[in-house]
């Protein structure tokens, strides 16, 4: 069974997709869209997403999108085939803190920092229109206070649930976007527990080799 | 082991988990804050939800939050150990889609809907303000595509994936406070399939069960 992604690789929903793929060793093809304006077609949303958005995986001629679900499908039907690297724990206590934690990045974490990339990276980009000043400063002190719990979270831990997992990989492609293109590793680096954190996941092969094939800047 | 949700009964966050325990057939206790200042104080930080958030569950000594990954750990335990209700089905496939519609509802159904019932439910109990016209008209618009989406999506289908899961239960409280209580229930029934979905799912035992028990209006 060819594993296949629509997406663009450097988006951040896709890099998370990319690099759980890597930890669990399955090759897959990249399937970019040949425009942001081809999502929002009848045909796509008849047919790849109904929201119109990216990624959508195929896996031979099973399709499922949202990277978050995406990710733990792949976990749930390929850990352990290829190597023994473990995304999520059988034990149904540790693995149900992998999923608290993949709901703490999914409702705390990602909309400010999204927010802050929308303004710092694709909103000239994509849309031709300078990032707004007072919308950064919300989103940095937004992240800001998210970034203090996980401080406090992460105090005695080298990953948030303990031992590396699914929730951590999926905060990855969001510490290149805000602290290498730009430029607000201030936020990452003066909190110690999330810097070593932070260093750990970015110091993973299974990203290094996700960034290195998929991000041009 | 006992089972016991800090929360309050009649929250949208609560309600699912008590739905979810009545569908296994778990007995449960109800442990409610004595007001939402306790959420905020630093015990409560340090040692209930890093965010200041209900609902916590405690399955003896161990301890999750956030909604969705309580009824997952839930389903992940304790499915078939009481009574043959399937919430996350056992094949691969069916559950990662299972995930991702879970994945809609977190982001494209619950924003608008909780826009609304703040403007309509809990703006004037909690925080004696008014509900604001111009943001219930906006949540309202929100509302009405994401229902055009999965009027779409359950065309020739029961339920979102086919078969009643998870992600069809998370909805049940929605339901209710948006179309008897706030009065929008226009918005689920001039859409047929969402309309013939919404009335299957409040007619489940597991759900009149939660609601007669612990909604007061």
């Amino acid at each position: 069974m060819s594993i296949r992604i629509i997406g663009i690789g450097e988006s951040t929903r896709v890099l998370p997709i990319i690099t759980c793929l890597n930890e669990l060793g399955l090759p897959f093809e990249l399937d970019p869209p040949s425009s942001l304006a081809d999502l929002k077609t009848e045909d796509y949303i008849a047919n790849k997403h109904p929201f119109g958005k990216i990624p959508v995986l195929y896996d031979g001629d099973f399709k499922i999108t949202e990277s978050r679900a995406i990710c733990r499908y792949l976990v749930s039907k390929y850990q352990g085939k290829h190597n023994n690297t473990v995304l999520i724990p059988n034990d149904v206590h540790k693995a149900g803190l992998v999923d608290q934690f993949i709901f703490y990045e999914s409702f705390y974490y990602d909309p400010g920092v999204s927010k802050l990339l929308f303004q710092e990276v694709y909103s000239e980009k994509y849309h031709g229109k300078a990032s707004d000043p007072e919308i950064v400063k919300q989103a940095r002190e937004e992240i800001a206070k998210v970034l203090d719990v996980y401080e406090r979270l992460l105090e005695g831990k080298e990953y948030l649930n303990g031992e590396y997992s699914l929730a951590d990989l999926l905060h990855c492609p969001t510490f290149h976007f805000s602290c290498v293109v730009a430029n607000h590793s201030d936020l990452w680096n003066e909190r110690p527990n999330v810097k070593k954190w932070k260093d750990r996941l970015i110091s993973r092969d299974a990203w290094k080799k996700a960034a290195s094939e998929y991000i041009n800047n």
